[in-house]
């Protein structure tokens, strides 16, 4: 049975009205008071219902916004958008830069469940599912998976991963390394990898896997990079991401290695940033205008319709390869 | 005299229990009542006292923080340093960017007025003083030059600016250019600009300066560097920013100009990302880490004591050069 905010109030031994004033941070709580009804709250698995909220008049106008890091210029442009998007909705964002800190990812989904947002748009990598189950508020996914309930936007990794090895093939290369941080089981991006191996697989080549570690330091990838190319005489890297496609020409540079003659590169991504001050990489074009129109769709939905079931929870959109100098034949 | 609450109430012909209210965002208020309200606040120049609104138990831990593009590494690093720091001290973020866009600009500033932020942070472009000036608010300013009291946090432009121009006369060049935005005479940035041209005097050379708009595409400033590079027999180029200078060495290439022989290129800003993605790139670090903290720390100031007068309001941080290839002799 679904717990009730009676329920709550009994195992904090508090009154239902402090657990409703606890939820919608209304008047003055004490830390002691707040966490007991938290610790409640946790214990019972309970959800905020979104009409008592909404009664309240809570309505916040605003979205929190939770992904790794704006510092990556895939992660800048799409929150870039989805803020100027969600401005002319008139909503704004609190936004959260997640990084590899489990801890300060937690203690945001903890200040925004505690009524501060009306929903959440989350592509971090941290948590696991548990912690997401329990928020009672209207969330969207960005090419991350947390729950069944939780909708997942993403572009077609496993294409993308295909096209990519593809693009090398025909620009003649026979040893196709992939070079990234593909071994996420949870998230779709690890599906660019298995894109990349069925199609290694159909042109009847031998596949060859380098991880680095999404949150290492790039002097880090980059020592272990340069390694590789020395040690192998490879003809073509399949990158996960446009930064690390930029290691790899910088470890081809220090290595003696010319791109595109002795070796040719292909990135993932395609931001703006990336075709304007690095014209010269070929990539794999994820549709960021549309992914982010999706997104705000999405979530629009679940905010007017909280109780809603919706039939469909994955949305992938296309991508497609952007040609240039590091795949010339 | 200082107009009170109650003169804003008969201004708009409502109860001072009404502006309060819109003051403090709190119960239903029709848009006629607010768009009243605010309208005779913004005719009295009405600032809302903080503590009358600290008394109303509304504090958000919530900063505004406005700047042009998180697409901008600069803004993004800046921006990402700031809400790590604030998380540590229990405030989240409200990001705004605005862009080349007033309007927006002007709806974010109303938006957190209404109560919606502790302070802000800001290091936007497009609106006047007066704007700044009506703000109740605790705000700090990164770079730009809003009103007296608002306390400007920058690094020695001016400095920088003769940093770059001596960096290249040291490198060997005696035609140095300037190319960026330098001309905005209210911003703190225009003096990278001065500081170019007092030293280019201090050497005894002449002052080229050719003007990019900063909202320009890339590929718009892009085409008036290669004529640029195309008509004049330079030597060496001073770059506003690290951007600039990407576009610049973009531009060399295209007219076949081999860096540093031929041509010696500094930028300006020396992120993290520039210096991992771009090494090659000579530049003029910005100190980034000293920066952030003295932005939140004058904001704290200002909002724990919103009444005092501080003596010092222009703080300037030094900053240094990055030596690379793109001025090796």
């Amino acid at each position: 049975m679904k717990p009730k905010l009676a329920d709550v109030a009994k195992e904090a031994g508090v009154s239902p009205t402090t657990v409703s004033r606890v939820i919608n941070d209304h008047g003055y709580l004490s830390n002691a008071t707040k966490d007991k009804v938290h610790a409640a709250m946790d214990k019972l698995n309970y959800q905020p219902n979104s009409l008592a909220r909404s009664l309240h008049g809570k309505k916040t106008n605003l979205i929190g916004v939770i992904f790794p890091s704006i510092t990556n210029p895939f992660y800048a442009e799409l929150i870039q958008k989805v803020e100027n998007q969600l401005f002319n909705h008139g909503y704004k964002i609190i936004l959260c830069n997640s990084a590899d800190n489990k801890e300060k990812e937690r203690a945001y989904l903890r200040m925004l469940i505690a009524n501060q947002v009306d929903g959440i748009i989350a592509g971090a990598h941290n948590l696991g599912i548990e912690e997401y189950q329990k928020i009672g508020l209207p969330i969207v996914s960005f090419d991350r998976q947390y729950t069944e309930n939780i909708p997942i936007i993403s572009s077609d990794n496993y294409a993308g991963g295909m096209l990519a090895a593809q693009e090398l093939f025909d620009a003649g290369c026979r040893k196709i390394q992939f070079v990234g941080s593909g071994s996420r089981t949870a998230n779709p991006t690890g599906r660019r990898l298995t894109g990349y191996r069925d199609k290694i697989k159909q042109l009847a080549l031998e596949p060859h896997i380098f991880s680095v570690d999404f949150n290492d330091p790039p002097a880090v990838k980059l020592l272990g990079i340069k390694q590789l190319l020395k040690d192998d005489s490879l003809d073509g890297v399949v990158c996960s991401d446009d930064l690390t496609a930029i290691l790899v020409m910088q470890a081809a540079q220090q290595v003696g290695l010319n791109i595109p003659t002795d070796l040719k590169v292909i990135g993932y991504d395609g931001t703006e940033f990336m075709r304007t001050y690095y014209p010269q990489l070929s990539t794999i074009v994820q549709p960021l205008n549309d992914l982010v129109a999706l997104l705000i769709k999405t979530l629009f939905e679940r905010i007017d319709q909280p109780d809603a079931k919706f039939a469909n929870n994955h949305f992938v959109l296309p991508v497609e390869v952007k040609r240039a100098e590091t795949t010339r034949k």
